[in-house]
């Protein structure tokens, strides 16, 4: 009862400052944004000294090394983080921006204008980089935000938190603007998502666990970054050297992330000449592929077999699914049904294929001759991304300032009454 | 079991019918919904028979009697459901229409074009015409729609739906575009609702009652369309003459919709002036006030107190709360505070007094001399509506064809790969 008193409060504050953040004007936003930026520098000693506890005590709960990389900060890192709040301050301010405007026959003008969401929680795993990068772009857009971040990285989210916060209350920002839940009870996630009338939107930052979690949970609008299982098709028609390019790049060259390639598509025409270069390509990189049988024939040994599951999979690891399709019908059919609809390419000299697949592809990013590892807020002429939107609802794909804003219609009359 | 299997059946039939309905091209599209008003008008009488059913029905359950006018129809409501129809094929199509277009400086060329949801539910009440308006608007966007009425209204609902989907078998659509829940089980909604892996948005149609169960059952996303309670502002700089002209068309001209103005604010320094002539226009109209304090001084005999309650009320009837307030910024702060975020106007010659009000005031239609009666999709020019959205994720305010429309990025390359 305690907490769900607490957590109400927190969220009512949220939305009552978030009436007075919504009119802050640029210049302001923009100052304090800076002012953060030297404020976390200045007590960069404080959060690598809370961030030490939270390694040591990860490593004695014998927490995966790739997960303590996640949690690990130092001076690169923050610097980093201190350079997404001054690189939010430069961007413009979506807020007041019109949208279009027009007149109706009635003589009324309106006018559609963006105006922030309201309030934003956000739910995230380890990266303490998150707190401050979703302050950056929620201040930015004028919403006020509630962070719940991972009870592994509970000391430095707070340490970063604090130093930002401070300028907050030294600028005399109503209390509110800027949350951060710091209990230790589990149950906040679930109390939080069911305040509806307070908060405005929902985005979980972290695996699929904790995304349908929060999906399960929520009767606050939820957007969701889900996996990407994006796919390269190389076309009858492809150039194959740029082909060779593309999936060798959307493959290699950052496996990690949600916008590389985890499955390949080669038309059966130009398997036999295509693949044995890139497999080869791929063996030297060392990447594992696995294959359809036809792809297991051609490249020889040490192809695995690859499942009905690989094909669902998002490896984020040099690890590759490899199919032959025998039409560029069976391509597509394939990316909407096994991908995540996310980013995927074809690789063709042909313009109709490309505008068909273009428009038949159902994914937020949907490329012709280009690598999938595009699609990125800063790639796109964003400036800046809270995630990869694979929903349908208010934003789909980059989500950026723009996206983190509503809009309402501001209508001028001169009198006029309904007939 | 049973219930569920089946439900999952319908919405995998309609995620699959998704893909040809989004390729379907316009003049297909209108030819169909042509064909489709003519085949509900040459179903009428069937279609009056199953209303008869349902009628004779809900007045031995004793239903109420707005609730049996809701639920008739006649030869007029179905010649509005064919004109409806008939319109939105008229319309242009959202489909494939580019948002922006761009390049960035890797070279590539990127398009937002907007693409269908892909399948809507509609969890509605007892107005029949909801079943072949929403299925004229999600087709024509290109959205597959999976329908579910009052039980009140089965009968009826589903003689619209088979004259309307008799069309979609004679064109050889595939099964799942038009689907229609027909169980008598209470539990459907329930159940559809967990959807999430087919459905991508579902729509509540009908009282908050509704769509409080929606919200708090739902996995899938809702536009919520919750009520209005309108506000009017007579400012001290207003012209008093437009001011009583606006104020009673939004309460008077058509009481029972969201629009109307539901609450009248009273700048001090007019009331004297102002409520005298406005109270007894209201009074003639028989229209019930009830006031603070000042306005029961002003208007003598008649006026009620006002209590909180009615200040947070949507009659949605010949009622109309009134306060007098001490300044413009208590206006702005009563509205936000006790508005419900739809549409809310200001009468002023002050320039700087309406820039700050509708900049202020947090509600999707935001009005400067002119009645509230005008959010409404026709009316904004949007050719129909699906309804008024008071979300602000997605569709905010009248809610059309492009509301019902997501979006995808399709980016052209010339071999970029990410360096």
């Amino acid at each position: 009862m305690e907490l769900k008193k607490e957590l109400t409060q927190t969220a009512k504050n949220a939305a009552k400052a978030a009436r007075f953040l919504a009119n802050l004007s640029t210049s302001e936003k923009n100052r304090i944004l800076e002012e953060m930026a030297q404020n976390l520098e200045k007590n960069k000693s404080a959060i690598l000294k809370a961030n030490k506890k939270d390694i040591t005590h990860a490593k004695s709960s014998k927490l995966s090394s790739a997960f303590i990389d996640r949690l690990t900060l130092n001076d690169k890192r923050i610097g980093e983080m201190v350079d997404c709040l001054l690189s939010v301050a430069k961007l413009p301010d979506p807020v007041g921006s019109e949208i279009k405007a027009w007149d109706v026959p009635s003589g009324l003008h309106i006018h559609k204008v963006r105006v922030p969401i309201g309030v934003i929680a956000i739910i995230y795993e380890s990266r303490p980089n998150v707190t401050s990068d979703c302050i950056a772009l929620t201040f930015k857009a004028g919403n006020c935000v509630i962070l719940r971040g991972g009870s592994e990285a509970m000391h430095t989210n707070q340490a970063i938190y604090e130093a930002i916060n401070d300028v907050a209350k030294r600028n005399e920002l109503p209390e509110g603007v800027i949350n951060f839940i710091s209990t230790k009870e589990r149950r906040a996630i679930e109390v939080l998502l069911k305040l509806n009338e307070y908060i405005d939107l929902v985005i979980p930052r972290g695996g699929e666990g904790l995304i349908k979690k929060v999906v399960t949970l929520s009767r606050i609008p939820v957007i969701k970054h889900y996996k990407g299982i994006c796919h390269v098709y190389v076309d009858d028609y492809a150039d194959l050297n740029m082909a060779e390019k593309i999936c060798f790049n959307a493959k290699v060259q950052r496996p990690g992330v949600c916008n590389a390639m985890e499955s390949m598509l080669v038309h059966r025409d130009v398997a036999a000449r295509f693949l044995p270069i890139m497999l080869k390509q791929f063996k030297e990189a060392g990447v594992e592929i696995r294959g359809c049988a036809l792809t297991q024939r051609i490249g020889k040994d040490g192809i695995k077999k690859a499942t009905e599951k690989d094909y669902r999979t998002e490896y984020n690891d040099l690890i590759l699914s490899v199919k032959v399709v025998d039409t560029f019908d069976q391509a597509i059919d394939r990316i909407n049904e096994y991908g995540s609809h996310h980013s995927d390419s074809i690789v063709t000299d042909d313009e109709d294929n490309a505008k068909e697949f273009l428009r038949k592809v159902d994914s937020a990013c949907v490329y012709v001759n280009a690598s999938t590892r595009f699609t990125d807020g800063y790639e796109f002429g964003m400036g800046a991304e809270i995630g990869i939107s694979t929903d349908k609802l208010h934003a789909r794909g980059p989500m950026a300032l723009e996206e983190l804003t509503s809009y309402k219609y501001a209508v001028f009359g001169t009198g006029q009454i309904r007939e």
